[in-house]
């Protein structure tokens, strides 16, 4: 057939379709050795770039790539198959890449739909519009100390928000909530501090994770386990406050709020939220971390179907996605 | 002392102190007939106004008011005494209203702290802006059909937005957080089918209470305990939409998100949320709710310590009000 | 082997052991097309019938038959060979049956073990046997829309009663065991009640089902995740209700019986069971819905030993088949 | 007022009311001794008889009766008060029976609302009639060890069948539905094996209760309390088993059968049910005691109302009782 | 009658019967105004001592004693009496303490069973005995800081060890049990790290509780609330092992140890135990709270018998204190 | 390459590495006949010994060995492949062992890291130690009974201990607690009857397992299964008590101890504890069934990292194994 004679060269995973060619530079995933029943080497793998990934082997081969190198970027060729319905890949030729190789990053690993720089701003612009001298300079000498990994730094591991820059597209998010909500609650809600606890809720995360070669996170740290992001969080802020001289009341304001926001103690929460802002900073990172599932699972479901699969993080339902509606 | 001399009339009870005499217009909220160890009747009942509610004595008294005459309004006079570090008012008079008394009914019974008229436009000017025709009907026609009652009713027995308007006010604020949520998420959200179940969400109330002459919610009534107002309002908005001829889609989405806005199953949810409106839906409905009972616990508590009773709305928590910030 | 030049037609699946060839018309359950490690196409299906079921490959296969055939009659002959101790099928030869076929499809798809006319024939005398003429007149009334749907769905989609006629084979059941109970607990239970509710417990599946060619359940329909057979059935009995002029409290009641016959919320009850009928009902489906995962359990059990697997719909437990008893 | 001219003589206490005086035998359920603020003794106490209970005061009272006599039989005079919208009694004679006292025990403890020698002969003939000779002896040779306690017990010290001769008549009418189920799932379940179960799933009751003078449950013994019934009674049967030399798979069975008869080990099962049997015996066991805790509902429930309080048994809810047909 | 004559001073509120006569010194518990019927003033209120507290009433009593003096000493005489089969005070004098009364303060608050500067001895010369220099550093750091108030707190508010010196006593005992097991398990466990986390377990209550002026638990503290004390003590050992230079894995692994001692989540853990040292700590935790817990309770429980409550401690069962066996 | 030229002989499993040739005795784990997709039959088998386990292939086989050899002693030679990422056997020879073959068992399944004997005499000599002649007598009449499987079996399936003598090894330990617990808590504690239950706690295990040819545990028996060894033990104990005229009081609790020592319903407990002995009992059984899994995990997982696996016995959680002291 005519389309085997064409390469496509660096195409988005998602769209290559078996029966094409391919090759370009992608993320290693993944890598097992293994024997055939005859015997022979071969390397079982995976690719991914920032539209999706897929399964993919290379037949007699005995290295010298490993399940080592997974995190790597490699140059890829080979044609694409189907197992299982399912498309796969059968390369004929893998090399890691090496310091002379220009790669354009930004194709290989999944970014915020939205602009880092600008989140940044708005995070930055809020804080630095916040009434209360203490809860600013809490937030603003944290933000100097961790400005390069909070802007780059994934939101979670797995759930959502898995990409550059996840964590703080989700700050930024909760804090446009939390401005809202000061202001429809204005009577028992005090907004410095929603928007402080807002921007350092999860700030233990920077703790919590460590991270691959190419940024995204790849295990928890020692730390992270042993006592977890809710604690790190509020052990920082704790600290910062007390050297800035902050009253105690608005650092245990501070702490409680950052200990509190995982709403439950079976959710992982240190202390269930006990004031009107701790119980608004639990509610709205629910929503946006449920949101931003419901936006990946309707990526991947067409209009006015259910998903393929249940989705764990949203209490293991499948999901609708609604059909558009008819123009008229 | 002198000021047994005065006698305060239609003093709010929140305001009466041991000591003072008092006269005026009240709720009878509940009455026992009972007799002294020395075999002699009297009285045992509660008052209330919309400042909150005392208990009260009236010795030697055989009747004609008994427990059938709660829910009604009182006139009553006598002196404000001290029972277990509380006050509680001994009566030497108690009657009945009748048809002649002219009483101001909104200083007997607690109403909403909002304009309800102001309310109810804002809730049918914004149900015309939307841009759907098929949502707009629906709930347009259950507006019509049900003005007056859903303008007056409470929005619960007990918990929350127990009060008059207080079904207007709840859905008024969902409805605002709903216009909110729908920019926000706008890739994901229909503004028209969140604000329409906003709207519609509690509809079924209507039917689930029944009210007491006053207009305060005194029971369930039976439907509502056999079907449940999640049950009820969906059964009546599908009903609704199948005469307007709605398209099944519309019609099966406006249900679902009904039948599911309590979230989980174990706090009454026909289905979980299965749709991004469907959990704003149950997300909003959470938090209105539970700032609600913020709102009304801080009212008894004062600023920097925690309420004197665990809160049972709120996981049976203790709640902190935080200390407002000194003036500089 | 000489068992070995015998092909044995039609054989029902479970009677096939490896060594011998068939041939015959079976069941197309699934279907998914491969690849092998040296490149060739193959075809990895199931095939089932109304003992059971078999994995089944077909080598150098490119198609037509693919995924999307799943459901179909086909025509398929080969030998059987064994894999990880269970029979599995090497196929020569599969394809769709056509118009111009005569299949008994009775022996594909698994049947209920009961005569079908027999149990319609009860579930309608009985119903015409009510004293009440409101509950008897809801009852034929959806009768008559539904017969053919209701007569020949399965009962479920896994977990029991998933074949043909399994949905009349329960409710019969249910009813004979209303009956008894009815009579039973004669001083509170409404037997009219009861046998009408058992009837129309599980209405609502006809709409939240959908169904394959062959007529078995393939998948919820859209009304049914969204909205659930409780909500669909009770919605149905109501609307008839009132279209018949049915007096309040026993539309009430019969809806009442429909939404909480799962016993309790995290079963799916919309409301817990609240009269001595409702709990009834609750518990009588329970009973028939277990013992009829026993007897399946059973039939893949030698007496005196536990099931080769836990059971999931059985509190996944191992279940224990007693020893049958000695002759004497 | 007339009525207080007249004496009513061992009335049933649900049938006296404020106003009217009373006198005659009653049972002593509890007492307190207590002194007035004034300085003066008196006893706070409780009477019932098989139709209620009701609270009694007897004023200025220094003995010889206290709290170590309740659980006997009292003769009592006075008049009837009211207090918290309840009748109570006002005593003005209170002695304990002594030999010489003839008393109508049967007006004074609940009894069962069925014969119990029917009842008991009921079970004699089905235990006679089992096929299996095995199951038969271990069931006769328990009744013949038990009989008087067995027929006499109640079958629960609050929740349900707390009467005389409720354990007799729990058990007869599981036997009933066993003999049901037995025939309606005859293909899976062993008639023998359900029947004998009926009959002794309770049996360790006979151990774990200890009662009052008048033949009421008032306590668990130590064994019931350490080890519970179900253990109790799987031992007991199983040790007689072995003495008649039932074969192991029986015994094993039978014990089976009454250690799992809760269900869930949340419900006090020491095993889940594993076979059909176990399954059914779980299940109707759990049938009747609903339905008593229904019946007795019912007697405090007018037709067509909720039940005054939630039903702590039945899941802590309200009951709704239905409403009578119209006659016609 | 002669008892009467006589007045018991300063005796133990646990062996007052009623009949007699008292007078001495008490810790005022509580304490209500309140007006009888007749409209006249009284106090009620509760004494305790370290025997246990007891009810009491001063009759026509207005003052200055009310609700704001309790936790403090008073002077008290009169009679005893019995109410609802329990001993009551009636009281015919009561005064605060001065600074001119000699009072014996171990008599009026319960105190450890065990020696105090024994114990604190103990403890100090274990954390002596540490090889490991950073966590005894830690350790002896922190006894300095706090060694009065660590000596004299109670262990808790109420469920155990809520007596002076009680946290003292908890914490020796679990070093007594950390050393046991250290040897046992010493393929597996860090001597040091289990013994230095035993005793720095529970500092934060240090801050957690709020202490009345007589030394017992009062209230939680804002930050206890907060916060909570594995939280607090984290923080503050964290702060201090960095202060002292400890290496980060040894800081970590005391922080978890603390973080963690409380097993669960649902019981209060921020993170559930991840190394054997995590374990034992709070399975010995739990091991000494539920001894005192039984210790305590077998003090109001003859042998032989089971508990007259239920204990909320201890999985809220009746409690049974095994006989004493008979000598010989 | 040179180590292709050497075959290592009954090299312990877990040190053989891909490239390696092996050959000697081994147990037969598992096995499954197969065929591949070319039609020829090989086995799929594990082979274990007592340093862990190995999945293996021999390719071109169709017997006589099958899946109903497993548990049986074979001898096999080949060489160490790898397949995804793990050590796999290609087998090239396999036979079972007969009657002449002399083994070391010893070497084939794993056995407690501790002497049988000398724990087996700690046991017996500290039971001869007992002060109360009723709890001896009873604990050696059944140490006589059982004392060779006693002494073999293992003390658990899979969980833990799971090695020969593995049921004496968890014995012998929780008795060295106990005799530990009995001092520190001996105003509350009988050293004799926490003794005895230790030793017997777990007796029903003796007919709760099947074992297999080699001794380990295989399967669950028909007993065990339909009545759990907290039952079976506390059965036989209880049976043993009887003819031995043991006073009902000890009988009682030597049972109750038995039934309880799960701690809880949803674990397995009979009975909850209820008193200190029963609390101490399912205390130090919970704990040394954790040290142990945490020492078996340890095991695996180097110093300073975390568990490769969640650990299912252990709450499902990542392991760590705190890093180890550097010297100095």
């Amino acid at each position: 057939m005519a389309n085997h004679e064409t390469v496509r060269e660096n195409a988005p995973l998602r769209t290559l379709t078996p029966g094409e060619r391919f090759c370009g530079w992608y993320l290693l995933k993944s890598a097992q050795t293994a024997t055939t029943s005859g015997g022979k080497p071969y390397l079982s793998f995976r690719l991914s770039d920032n539209s999706g990934e897929l399964p993919a082997k290379l037949w007699d081969y005995a290295g010298p790539i490993t399940s080592l190198d997974a995190g790597q970027a490699v140059w890829a060729s080979g044609r694409v198959d189907s197992y299982q319905n399912q498309p796969q890949l059968v390369a004929d030729n893998l090399r890691l890449a090496d310091g002379t190789d220009e790669i354009d990053l930004s194709r290989l690993v999944p970014t915020a739909p939205r602009d880092a720089q600008r989140m940044l701003d708005y995070v930055e612009q809020t804080l630095r519009s916040l009434a209360d001298a203490d809860y600013r300079g809490v937030c603003l000498t944290l933000l100097e100390r961790h400005r390069e990994d909070f802007a780059r730094l994934p939101g979670a591991m797995l759930l959502h928000h898995a990409f550059l820059h996840g964590l703080l597209m989700h700050t930024a998010t909760m804090m446009h909530q939390a401005d809202f909500f000061a202001r429809l609650y204005s009577d028992i809600v005090d907004r410095d501090l929603l928007l402080a606890a807002a921007f350092l809720h999860d700030i233990g995360k920077l703790t919590e994770f460590s991270t691959s070669p190419l940024g995204l996170v790849s295990d928890y740290s020692k730390e992270g386990q042993l006592l977890g992001h809710l604690f790190l969080g509020a052990e920082e802020a704790g600290q910062t406050a007390r050297e800035l001289g902050v009253p105690e009341e608005k650092r245990l304001l501070l702490q409680h709020l950052i200990v509190s926001h995982h709403g439950k103690a079976e959710f992982g929460a240190i202390e269930p939220p006990k004031c009107a802002e701790a119980e608004l900073l639990a509610q709205i990172d629910m929503i946006d971390s449920r949101m931003e599932m419901f936006r990946t699972t309707y990526l991947d479901t067409p209009a006015g179907e259910f998903s393929r699969q249940r989705v764990w993080g949203l209490d293991n339902q499948y999901i609708y996605r609604p059909a558009a509606d008819d123009p008229a």
